[in-house]
Protein backbone atom coordinates (compact mmCIF):
# COMPACT_ATOMS: atom_id res chain seq x y z
CA UNK A 1 0.00 0.00 0.00
CA UNK A 2 1.50 3.13 -1.03
CA UNK A 3 2.01 6.05 1.80
CA UNK A 4 3.35 9.01 1.96
CA UNK A 5 5.61 9.86 5.18
CA UNK A 6 5.17 13.58 4.85
CA UNK A 7 1.08 13.20 4.44
CA UNK A 8 -0.84 14.47 7.37
CA UNK A 9 -4.02 11.64 6.33
CA UNK A 10 -1.23 8.93 6.03
CA UNK A 11 0.16 10.02 9.65
CA UNK A 12 -3.55 9.93 10.78
CA UNK A 13 -4.86 6.55 9.04
CA UNK A 14 -1.40 5.39 10.60
CA UNK A 15 -2.12 6.68 14.12
CA UNK A 16 0.86 9.02 14.12
CA UNK A 17 -1.49 11.51 14.45
CA UNK A 18 -4.20 11.91 17.07
CA UNK A 19 -7.91 12.32 15.27
CA UNK A 20 -11.50 11.78 15.86
CA UNK A 21 -12.10 8.45 14.46
CA UNK A 22 -15.53 7.91 13.02
CA UNK A 23 -15.34 4.32 10.52
CA UNK A 24 -12.21 2.80 9.37
CA UNK A 25 -11.64 -0.55 7.40
CA UNK A 26 -9.19 -2.02 4.91
CA UNK A 27 -9.55 0.33 2.32
CA UNK A 28 -11.42 3.48 4.03
CA UNK A 29 -10.87 5.63 7.19
CA UNK A 30 -13.24 8.24 8.31
CA UNK A 31 -12.75 10.80 11.19
CA UNK A 32 -13.78 14.84 12.00
CA UNK A 33 -12.05 17.51 10.54
CA UNK A 34 -10.05 19.74 12.79
CA UNK A 35 -11.12 22.71 10.78
CA UNK A 36 -14.56 21.68 10.37
CA UNK A 37 -16.70 24.63 7.54
CA UNK A 38 -19.88 23.62 10.26
CA UNK A 39 -20.08 21.28 13.13
CA UNK A 40 -19.84 17.55 12.37
CA UNK A 41 -17.69 18.16 8.54
CA UNK A 42 -16.34 14.67 8.33
CA UNK A 43 -13.96 13.14 6.07
CA UNK A 44 -13.74 10.12 4.20
CA UNK A 45 -10.22 8.91 2.55
CA UNK A 46 -8.79 6.00 1.41
CA UNK A 47 -5.93 4.55 3.81
CA UNK A 48 -3.68 4.37 0.67
CA UNK A 49 -2.11 7.41 -0.48
CA UNK A 50 -3.37 8.73 -3.58
CA UNK A 51 -3.21 12.71 -4.32
CA UNK A 52 -6.11 12.78 -6.91
CA UNK A 53 -9.60 10.91 -7.39
CA UNK A 54 -8.19 10.56 -10.95
CA UNK A 55 -4.80 8.41 -9.93
CA UNK A 56 -7.15 5.97 -7.82
CA UNK A 57 -8.46 2.59 -9.35
CA UNK A 58 -11.97 2.74 -10.00
CA UNK A 59 -12.90 -0.31 -7.41
CA UNK A 60 -10.49 0.84 -4.82
CA UNK A 61 -13.20 4.76 -4.75
CA UNK A 62 -16.15 2.54 -4.79
CA UNK A 63 -14.93 0.24 -2.01
CA UNK A 64 -14.29 3.66 0.05
CA UNK A 65 -17.72 5.73 -1.17
CA UNK A 66 -19.45 2.36 -0.46
CA UNK A 67 -19.82 4.14 3.04
CA UNK A 68 -21.19 7.39 2.20
CA UNK A 69 -24.68 6.75 2.65
CA UNK A 70 -24.73 5.73 6.12
CA UNK A 71 -21.29 8.39 6.65
CA UNK A 72 -24.23 10.84 5.61
CA UNK A 73 -26.88 9.18 7.54
CA UNK A 74 -25.33 9.31 10.72
CA UNK A 75 -23.60 12.74 10.24
CA UNK A 76 -27.54 14.15 9.72
CA UNK A 77 -28.63 12.37 13.14
CA UNK A 78 -26.00 13.23 15.26
CA UNK A 79 -25.88 16.73 13.99
CA UNK A 80 -29.64 17.75 12.92
CA UNK A 81 -28.85 19.36 9.84
CA UNK A 82 -31.05 19.92 6.79
CA UNK A 83 -29.03 18.70 4.25
CA UNK A 84 -25.23 17.75 3.26
CA UNK A 85 -22.92 18.93 0.65
CA UNK A 86 -20.46 15.75 -0.14
CA UNK A 87 -17.49 17.38 -1.83
CA UNK A 88 -14.25 16.21 -3.35
CA UNK A 89 -11.45 18.85 -4.25
CA UNK A 90 -8.72 18.09 -6.67
CA UNK A 91 -5.28 20.08 -7.15
CA UNK A 92 -5.07 23.73 -5.70
CA UNK A 93 -6.91 25.54 -7.99
CA UNK A 94 -10.15 23.31 -7.33
CA UNK A 95 -9.10 24.12 -3.42
CA UNK A 96 -7.58 20.62 -2.20
CA UNK A 97 -5.22 21.62 0.50
CA UNK A 98 -3.94 18.19 1.23
CA UNK A 99 -2.68 16.27 -1.31
CA UNK A 100 -4.49 12.69 0.12
CA UNK A 101 -7.78 12.46 -1.45
CA UNK A 102 -10.37 13.18 1.15
CA UNK A 103 -14.27 13.22 0.63
CA UNK A 104 -15.72 16.14 2.32
CA UNK A 105 -19.26 15.60 3.88
CA UNK A 106 -20.47 18.87 5.24
CA UNK A 107 -23.85 19.32 7.05
CA UNK A 108 -25.85 22.30 6.10
CA UNK A 109 -27.98 24.43 8.42
CA UNK A 110 -29.83 27.92 7.27
CA UNK A 111 -27.36 31.04 7.79
CA UNK A 112 -24.13 28.77 8.09
CA UNK A 113 -21.02 29.87 6.95
CA UNK A 114 -20.59 27.56 4.54
CA UNK A 115 -21.19 29.50 0.80
CA UNK A 116 -20.95 29.07 -2.92
CA UNK A 117 -22.56 30.56 -6.06
CA UNK A 118 -24.00 28.98 -9.02
CA UNK A 119 -23.33 30.96 -12.21
CA UNK A 120 -24.94 28.46 -14.68
CA UNK A 121 -23.88 29.50 -18.48
CA UNK A 122 -25.24 28.13 -21.74
CA UNK A 123 -23.02 26.51 -24.39
CA UNK A 124 -23.10 28.34 -27.81
CA UNK A 125 -24.93 26.32 -31.07
CA UNK A 126 -23.47 23.18 -31.24
CA UNK A 127 -20.84 23.59 -28.56
CA UNK A 128 -22.37 21.10 -25.85
CA UNK A 129 -22.22 18.08 -28.69
CA UNK A 130 -18.47 19.46 -29.76
CA UNK A 131 -17.53 19.27 -25.56
CA UNK A 132 -19.45 15.76 -25.32
CA UNK A 133 -17.51 14.35 -28.62
CA UNK A 134 -14.22 15.47 -26.67
CA UNK A 135 -15.05 13.67 -23.52
CA UNK A 136 -16.28 10.37 -24.92
CA UNK A 137 -13.40 10.02 -27.14
CA UNK A 138 -10.99 10.72 -24.25
CA UNK A 139 -13.36 7.85 -22.57
CA UNK A 140 -13.05 5.34 -25.41
CA UNK A 141 -9.14 5.61 -25.65
CA UNK A 142 -8.84 4.45 -21.86
CA UNK A 143 -11.82 1.51 -22.28
CA UNK B 1 -36.04 0.29 -10.30
CA UNK B 2 -37.78 3.01 -8.84
CA UNK B 3 -38.30 5.65 -11.62
CA UNK B 4 -40.60 8.82 -11.06
CA UNK B 5 -42.32 10.30 -13.81
CA UNK B 6 -41.85 13.64 -13.41
CA UNK B 7 -38.04 13.96 -12.56
CA UNK B 8 -36.31 15.79 -15.42
CA UNK B 9 -32.92 12.79 -14.89
CA UNK B 10 -35.72 9.93 -15.38
CA UNK B 11 -36.54 11.50 -18.46
CA UNK B 12 -33.03 11.96 -19.53
CA UNK B 13 -32.33 7.79 -18.24
CA UNK B 14 -35.57 6.85 -20.24
CA UNK B 15 -34.44 9.02 -22.96
CA UNK B 16 -37.42 10.91 -23.37
CA UNK B 17 -35.52 13.85 -23.01
CA UNK B 18 -32.45 14.01 -25.28
CA UNK B 19 -28.80 14.51 -23.32
CA UNK B 20 -24.88 15.04 -24.44
CA UNK B 21 -24.69 11.94 -23.18
CA UNK B 22 -21.19 10.43 -22.02
CA UNK B 23 -21.55 6.73 -20.18
CA UNK B 24 -24.22 4.29 -18.93
CA UNK B 25 -23.86 1.04 -17.90
CA UNK B 26 -27.23 -0.91 -15.72
CA UNK B 27 -26.46 0.82 -12.65
CA UNK B 28 -24.90 4.31 -14.14
CA UNK B 29 -25.83 7.34 -16.55
CA UNK B 30 -23.45 10.22 -17.20
CA UNK B 31 -23.94 13.36 -19.63
CA UNK B 32 -23.33 17.52 -19.75
CA UNK B 33 -24.82 19.64 -17.49
CA UNK B 34 -27.22 22.18 -19.72
CA UNK B 35 -26.18 25.08 -17.71
CA UNK B 36 -22.46 24.72 -16.99
CA UNK B 37 -21.05 26.03 -14.18
CA UNK B 38 -17.56 25.79 -16.80
CA UNK B 39 -17.01 23.98 -20.28
CA UNK B 40 -17.36 19.88 -19.18
CA UNK B 41 -19.53 20.15 -16.16
CA UNK B 42 -20.62 16.79 -16.31
CA UNK B 43 -23.16 14.90 -14.17
CA UNK B 44 -22.70 10.99 -13.20
CA UNK B 45 -26.28 9.81 -11.56
CA UNK B 46 -27.66 6.40 -10.77
CA UNK B 47 -30.08 5.14 -13.20
CA UNK B 48 -32.45 4.53 -10.60
CA UNK B 49 -34.46 7.31 -8.71
CA UNK B 50 -33.24 8.34 -4.81
CA UNK B 51 -33.83 11.77 -3.68
CA UNK B 52 -30.48 12.10 -1.37
CA UNK B 53 -27.35 9.98 -1.13
CA UNK B 54 -28.09 8.91 2.20
CA UNK B 55 -31.05 6.92 0.44
CA UNK B 56 -29.46 4.85 -1.68
CA UNK B 57 -27.96 1.27 -1.04
CA UNK B 58 -23.75 1.54 -0.78
CA UNK B 59 -23.25 -0.69 -3.19
CA UNK B 60 -25.59 0.73 -5.89
CA UNK B 61 -23.51 4.50 -4.58
CA UNK B 62 -20.45 2.03 -5.33
CA UNK B 63 -21.19 0.98 -8.72
CA UNK B 64 -22.02 4.44 -10.11
CA UNK B 65 -18.61 6.39 -8.37
CA UNK B 66 -16.88 3.26 -9.58
CA UNK B 67 -16.57 5.76 -13.14
CA UNK B 68 -15.54 9.02 -11.30
CA UNK B 69 -11.75 8.40 -12.11
CA UNK B 70 -12.12 7.31 -15.73
CA UNK B 71 -14.98 10.30 -16.22
CA UNK B 72 -12.43 12.87 -14.31
CA UNK B 73 -9.44 11.66 -16.57
CA UNK B 74 -11.27 12.40 -19.56
CA UNK B 75 -13.22 15.65 -18.90
CA UNK B 76 -10.04 16.95 -17.98
CA UNK B 77 -7.91 15.48 -20.86
CA UNK B 78 -11.23 17.21 -22.88
CA UNK B 79 -10.80 20.25 -21.67
CA UNK B 80 -7.37 21.17 -20.58
CA UNK B 81 -8.66 22.05 -17.21
CA UNK B 82 -6.12 22.58 -14.15
CA UNK B 83 -8.36 20.66 -11.43
CA UNK B 84 -11.80 18.94 -11.01
CA UNK B 85 -14.39 19.50 -7.77
CA UNK B 86 -16.74 16.67 -7.45
CA UNK B 87 -19.41 17.50 -5.57
CA UNK B 88 -22.86 15.88 -4.46
CA UNK B 89 -25.82 18.38 -2.96
CA UNK B 90 -28.54 16.71 -0.74
CA UNK B 91 -31.58 18.85 0.26
CA UNK B 92 -32.45 22.64 -0.90
CA UNK B 93 -29.97 23.94 1.86
CA UNK B 94 -27.22 22.56 0.17
CA UNK B 95 -28.22 24.08 -3.37
CA UNK B 96 -29.96 20.91 -4.50
CA UNK B 97 -31.96 21.36 -7.47
CA UNK B 98 -33.00 18.23 -8.90
CA UNK B 99 -34.45 15.59 -6.79
CA UNK B 100 -32.52 13.17 -8.11
CA UNK B 101 -29.33 12.10 -6.95
CA UNK B 102 -26.34 13.87 -9.18
CA UNK B 103 -22.70 13.99 -9.28
CA UNK B 104 -21.23 17.39 -10.27
CA UNK B 105 -17.76 16.70 -12.05
CA UNK B 106 -16.79 20.71 -12.39
CA UNK B 107 -13.47 21.58 -14.37
CA UNK B 108 -11.60 24.37 -12.94
CA UNK B 109 -9.48 26.83 -14.38
CA UNK B 110 -7.84 30.22 -12.86
CA UNK B 111 -10.39 32.77 -13.20
CA UNK B 112 -13.77 30.69 -13.77
CA UNK B 113 -16.67 31.62 -12.31
CA UNK B 114 -17.71 29.03 -9.76
CA UNK B 115 -16.87 29.33 -6.36
CA UNK B 116 -16.84 29.13 -2.63
CA UNK B 117 -15.05 29.95 0.32
CA UNK B 118 -13.66 28.09 3.10
CA UNK B 119 -14.21 29.20 6.49
CA UNK B 120 -12.50 27.00 8.32
CA UNK B 121 -13.66 26.98 12.74
CA UNK B 122 -12.72 25.49 15.74
CA UNK B 123 -14.04 23.02 18.04
CA UNK B 124 -14.45 24.62 21.44
CA UNK B 125 -12.54 22.47 24.30
CA UNK B 126 -13.80 18.66 24.59
CA UNK B 127 -16.67 19.43 21.89
CA UNK B 128 -14.71 17.29 19.12
CA UNK B 129 -14.86 14.49 20.99
CA UNK B 130 -18.45 14.81 21.97
CA UNK B 131 -19.28 15.25 18.51
CA UNK B 132 -17.07 12.31 17.30
CA UNK B 133 -19.18 10.38 19.66
CA UNK B 134 -22.21 11.53 18.67
CA UNK B 135 -21.68 10.50 14.92
CA UNK B 136 -20.03 7.04 15.92
CA UNK B 137 -23.50 6.00 18.25
CA UNK B 138 -25.43 6.77 15.10
CA UNK B 139 -23.32 4.85 12.89
CA UNK B 140 -23.46 1.68 15.59
CA UNK B 141 -27.05 2.10 15.78
CA UNK B 142 -26.90 1.50 12.09
CA UNK B 143 -24.45 -1.70 11.78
Amino acid sequence: MKTDPDCVFCKIVAREIPAAELLEDDDAFAFLDIGPLTPGHTLLIPREHYTTVDEMPGDLLARVTQHLPLLVQAVQAATGCDGVNILQNNHRIAGQLVPHVHIHIIPRRPGDAWTFNWPASEYAEGEMGKMADRIYRELERRC
